[in-house]
């Protein structure tokens, strides 16, 4: 089936903003400034492209207020070029429908509840009074726990497993190998041994939530760990029990949360960075790629740990004397104060 | 079904320990002191937290011997409260009783030995020659290869893989995702080629260890990578070819350990460190996070290596020096020695 | 069954190389110098092992040129022990073959095309417009999504992912949890909220891959993520969208590699590295262990970030003065110029 076209005044219509130009050439899709062809919607998002503007090969493109005049092509002028690329590619490649039905090779428990709008992949299975919403997707060999729930609308990609009474809002997106509600990692030494604490708490995921392929979430020691609504997780991140994630907060690949850490909204966690447990981090910050934050952060603003990247044998000269940082210090405290030097802070 | 209820000497009598006060009124279950409510057993095992026992709502309270006269609510007295909590929960939250039977949609092959008391779930592979030991469980989904022993008690939540031939002892508890036995990473360079080096030992897991979510442990190159007895390993760990975890030792999640290294007994592997291969890690050694250890550690002790969490503007100022420290350190020693200084001692 | 044993003379005729001495003896298997017994063939390959030669049980042994008469025991000589190693193991242990044919309780659509010498096992998934090609293998549970290609001879583990329109060339090995195609991790920000970006891309695997379990590896936004011919990927590694890694370049386990960036041929990144996005890597680059890579490589080399291990006393003591390394250095530069110092290059 060949993917559908829109005419510039067509993506205005259901984009919003000013079509400038041509607006009735078919385009077939989307492109970078730097790629796109005589059929193709390409966009000026990042100010660094620019220059492409002159030399794109697109037959109409997507800029902002202040580039309304900075070309000649077809355009579509919007306030968020890039809000409106990320909606012009859904146009041009819509997801597959959700088709309504429950799988024969699948094991839904008598005691579930599926939507009749919702889909049960091949080999998923829901367990006992499991509820899966309307128009939600189970893919194939995915495991819905018993109790668990999967909000309306929300599509869980094969292999992804929802352990016993774990929450799944609304219009999510839970990609395979993902594990929600694993048992936290909890145990108390007793004479040499570990004894197991049973995690008894949730997993309780918010709404237009996204978390990535083999992204770990544990379930809650006593009460819940709660990813808040709008939180958008990639793969391979583990968030510990009782972790509170806040809403539209963004966490990159890799990262790791420990346990009883809050983080609040609309922060940045960097690829690889590491969190301590028991915690808080404030609202609105960002953490550096594998940054690790051993305290808590109570401003705003871009925090960062490690050291910088050298050629090896730099390296190995360098961390000779990090391993004498304080014989270095003593030394130049010793000197007579000369030149401007900040105050003495240790911390 | 409604959690079971205890009263204080109900306790008493399954936990050990002494009941002081109300002894006959039924507990509902276990909550921190801050939580707990007028039916619920609070535990004090953390020190910083003895303020809270004058202000929580709960019925009863676990403390240790010196804090028996700390408070005046009904109290269970016992050597290790933060233990005696564990067993507590494990009471009021009892793991549902495994199900014997093989479910009819498992594919168990002829071969495979699965004892009468275990359960296999849908969708689940025991292949040619597996043991699946007395109450053991094989969650649904789950693979057991050709030739692989799970033991008796043991818990393979949905989704685990446990590849030909490797073994997971006895009361064991696998997270959904882990992988126990794929290849260990080796190959032979050959004329700007790789040479696969098969790997053909296993993968051997002793009693009483659990296995977080999306874990993996890779199989032996020719010998076997051993999981002594009583470990607990985190999520997303990655547990190299050849290695062999001393017992009881914790690892914390996203930490992997490289080829043919060796880690003591009752060691406490902090989350996200990296361990490179081919080292021996004494018993007791503690690794805190994200801390990359490069070189064997013969004594028992904490480690650490990284840089300290700052503001990313004081980060950026502070790189450029690190790459001249060797410039600092010799502008330093060029002074005539003046204050207290300590031996020179580069290593 | 028991292994297959070779002769001294059979060796050679399949790795090449001279025979020298008792040529006739049956071997029954490969281990290393210092376990190897009576019946064993052992290798040397790392000089460091030279001494023992000397000591050794083993039947027969692999060396190099230089090592021809440093034993006297039966022996092969060969130009490159280490690869020679690697294929007698192989002759040794040989891969159970492929069994032809669809496991009944699989679930293949009726568009998509399996080759009849391939395997699809039970529980699997082939979906619409797929294809098998010969000798292939998919494991039990394994998805292969709709329109998804997957090459000759290639063994899919049990529980891999392939999602729609992916690619996995010939000959390649990919392990249980591996995750190929998944959605990259691309949103725009509009008024407080995230837009997804719809990944239209692939994910494009070349030939004679091997894949680590539960490594993911992310579609393309627009166009593909490519992993060329040749690599070798470990376990738990994550490659972001549009990322494109060199052929024969090796990923150690737990590496994170962040969108758009490209890797040069033969490189050999380390366990826990981190790439940032959009970077170019230079071929034949070396990335030591947990190194963040921030900005280009241009030049061939081996490459480090991070602190030196340290007792975490010591650690302490220096972290604090690591904040202030900016005084330290204004002390140094306020000196009159004495003993020898290199140039001043911040950059």
């Amino acid at each position: 089936m060949a993917p559908p076209r829109f005419t510039l005044a067509e993506l205005a219509a259901r984009l919003g903003g000013e079509a400038v130009g041509d607006c009735a050439s078919p385009l077939e899709g989307v492109a970078p400034l730097a790629e796109a062809g005589p059929a193709h919607l390409a966009f000026l998002a990042n100010p660094k492209y620019r220059g492409q503007l002159a030399t794109t090969g697109a037959a109409a493109v997507i800029v902002g207020p202040k580039d309304r005049d900075a070309t000649a092509k077809p355009r579509l002028v919007v306030p968020n070029p890039y809000a409106a690329y990320a909606r012009a590619v859904a146009l041009f490649h819509p997801a597959p429908p959700v088709v309504p039905g429950i799988d024969p090779r699948a094991a839904v428990d008598p005691s579930a509840t599926v939507a009749p709008s919702a889909f049960v992949g091949p080999f998923a299975v829901v367990a006992a009074g499991a509820t899966v919403g309307e128009r939600a997707s189970v893919g194939a060999g995915t495991f819905v726990g018993e109790g668990a729930r999967v909000g309306e609308d929300t599509v869980l990609h094969p292999r992804v497993t929802i352990y016993a009474g774990c929450v799944v809002g609304a219009r999510g997106i839970v990609h395979s190998g993902a594990v929600i509600g694993a048992d936290g990692f909890g145990m108390a030494p007793d004479a040499g041994r570990w004894v197991k604490i049973p995690q008894v708490g949730r997993a309780v995921v918010g709404d237009d939530v996204e978390i990535g392929a083999n992204t770990t979430i544990d379930r809650g020691a006593l009460a819940d760990t709660v990813i808040e609504d709008g939180c958008k997780l990639d793969n391979q991140i583990q968030v510990a029990h009782n972790c509170r994630i806040g809403a539209h907060t963004v966490i990159a690949g890799c990262a790791g949360i420990a346990g009883s850490t809050t983080i609040g909204r609309h922060c940045l966690i960097g690829g690889g960075a590491g969190i301590v447990g028991h915690i808080a981090i404030a609202d609105g910050v960002t953490v550096s790629a594998m940054t690790l934050v051993t305290k808590s952060i109570t401003q705003p603003g871009t925090y960062t740990s490690g050291g910088p990247l050298m050629a090896h044998a730099d390296w190995l000269r360098n961390a000779a004397h990090l391993r004498h940082l304080d014989r270095l210090a003593r030394l130049a405290r010793a000197l007579p104060p000369q030149g401007k030097t900040d105050g003495h802070d240790d911390d």
